[in-house]
């Protein structure tokens, strides 16, 4: 794995070992985005059925790694599929399995992500030719759902690169996205090194860009979606979306079927992890010395609070960008895209 | 002056001593917050004329003061006021009627925040009054609107001090502020020495915390506020304003008439302020070895933009809580609070 925790200033790869390392890494966000979290969670089965291939030895790592983060949906989905799968196998025969069917969920998820791409493609162009050459596609994103969140291309950023190698004119506000980071040290840095133009910026800026006309277009990722449409992703997304609303600036989520959540409505019953108050208080960076190094940015004894997602209802959300095209972010725009999962009984 | 650069982590003291000083302390933030910087303008004037009490020197003075920040109207009204009372002095006379007139602005600016505070603190013992009991006063601020952005109380912070000596249990949300940092450094060490209960929280976050009904009421400061009720205040503070409308939670602003721009009615025409990318960049904090010390966020080539202040629509204000009482944010609301403006001849 790529140890995000340590971009944009070095790129270090780490190999993970045993179901412990996989649960820790998902837990320390050495690995984080949505799709990323499923693929490793089925290695960390993986590797718990090379230990050990028992009975107890599945149920004891699939609650391991389902424990480590509560909000993206993937994780329940890889883990859920996994189990399914090794359950009625022998025991010989369940880390085999394991390995192929991981191996599966990750070039599944890069196809995945290659349809979400060439779907949002098409939106941008779309946007892009009605602006009749009055500059370029400004495109503004929260967090980090690119190659870095998947196994490649990206959900929200799929369509972004896509566009820059079609040739449209693109330029991406980055939101910074405290208090972790992830669009000033990730996303910027992806762009970056795919030669796409982009300006970090506050989280607090989107507001007035929009507000200005610098905006034609947000779009976001989502860590888990209902099946009504309401969109759970990085907390800040919220308020960019009503800011979207407000200034009449398009709003798309972009999203793997894995991440939708057939079994919830109501986006605010989704349980919001609340991280480390140190996440807030202490930041880091590079040093002037080119040193990795933290420092604290709060009064000693002033208490911080550190919820990571929030929940962007339904009606300020454009529409939906799926593997299977793009839908009304509501019940009938994602039954017409998956009608499958509409005669599916709904889990108590 | 305090050195606002260097809080939380160091309390230090400057002398300013020269027109020049004065400048580059407002244009480097060793001084922020409108109300202190106008205060600061009427002392960097006092110095110009101690040096050479001249005619050019007062319009030199006038301009290199001008020029430090676009933005808050108190630095105008401030300088405005100099200019006009020592115009027609003698130059004999006028290093020392600038003395006594910018302690004067100072003696005032007191006095106008308590009857900010105290304004205020009716409505937030009316909404602590509603809540029977169920839990302290949850108040949402951003920026520091507090007596280190004045001479003493502050604006926004001046109702929460006056409800916590009140008895008003009351715990406060602290926006961090990006890219700045004024909530985490300044409104956090500001609240932590009163003994008011307070959470740092990321910028992000505000919209979750009032779609999860965590918030009883916002309150700000503000840098300009129009003729009409519109309010320039510090960048991401309409996102707040946005979340909160939509969720039901009122809105206040806070603001001495120095900040009331009467010649301005569309608030989206109020010059904004973009400052050094440096400061979304690079950010600097405590280290482990308690020396201040500034790190890179962002990677080696990714250019940042940095808009300072945005403006919130009188649309999304609930009341403005002035030093003359509590009106609606509109032109009939300032109207009735301030009727001499309505008479006075627009500038063109």
């Amino acid at each position: 794995m790529i140890d995000q925790t340590r971009l944009p200033h070095a790129f270090e790869i780490l190999r993970l070992e045993s179901l412990e390392a996989a649960a820790r890494a998902i837990e320390r966000m050495v690995v984080r985005g949505a799709p990323l979290i499923g693929a490793t969670a089925a290695y960390g089965l993986a590797l718990a059925m090379r230990e050990d291939p028992s009975d107890a030895s599945l149920s004891t790592a699939y609650d391991r790694l389902f424990r480590t983060r509560p909000t993206a949906v993937n994780l329940r989905w890889a883990l859920d599929d996994l189990r399914q799968r090794l359950g009625p196998l022998a025991a010989e025969e369940r880390a085999g399995a394991a390995w192929r069917r991981a191996a599966e969920i990750c070039d599944e998820d890069v196809e995945v992500c290659r349809r979400i791409g060439e779907a949002g493609l098409t939106i941008f162009q779309d946007i892009y030719a009605r602006k009749a050459q009055a500059g370029p596609l400004r495109v503004l994103t929260h967090c980090n759902a690119g190659w870095l969140a998947t196994v490649d291309w990206g959900t929200a950023l799929a369509p972004i690169y896509m566009a820059h190698d079609a040739g449209v004119p693109i330029e991406v506000w980055v939101d910074e996205t405290r208090p972790r980071n992830q669009g000033a040290s990730l996303t910027a840095w992806e762009l970056g090194r795919h030669g796409v133009a982009h300006n970090v910026i506050a989280d607090n800026a989107g507001g007035h860009l929009m507000q200005q006309g610098l905006v034609d277009l947000c779009i976001v990722g989502t860590d888990r979606t209902t099946a009504r449409g309401d969109v759970c992703n990085k907390i800040g997304t919220y308020l960019k979306a009503l800011a979207a609303n407000a200034n009449g600036v398009p709003f798309y989520v972009a999203l793997p079927y894995t991440t939708i959540d057939w079994n919830l409505d109501n986006g605010l019953e989704i349980p919001i992890e609340e991280r480390d108050a140190r996440e807030v208080t202490h930041i880091w960076g590079r040093d002037d010395e080119g040193s990795i190094r933290e420092v604290q940015l709060t009064p000693d004894g002033s208490p911080a609070t550190n919820y990571a997602f929030d929940v962007t209802p339904a009606e300020l959300v454009t529409a939906l960008i799926t593997d299977r095209g793009v839908c009304d972010a509501s019940r009938a725009g994602l039954a017409a895209l998956f009608p499958e999962q509409q005669s599916r009984p709904r889990r108590l």
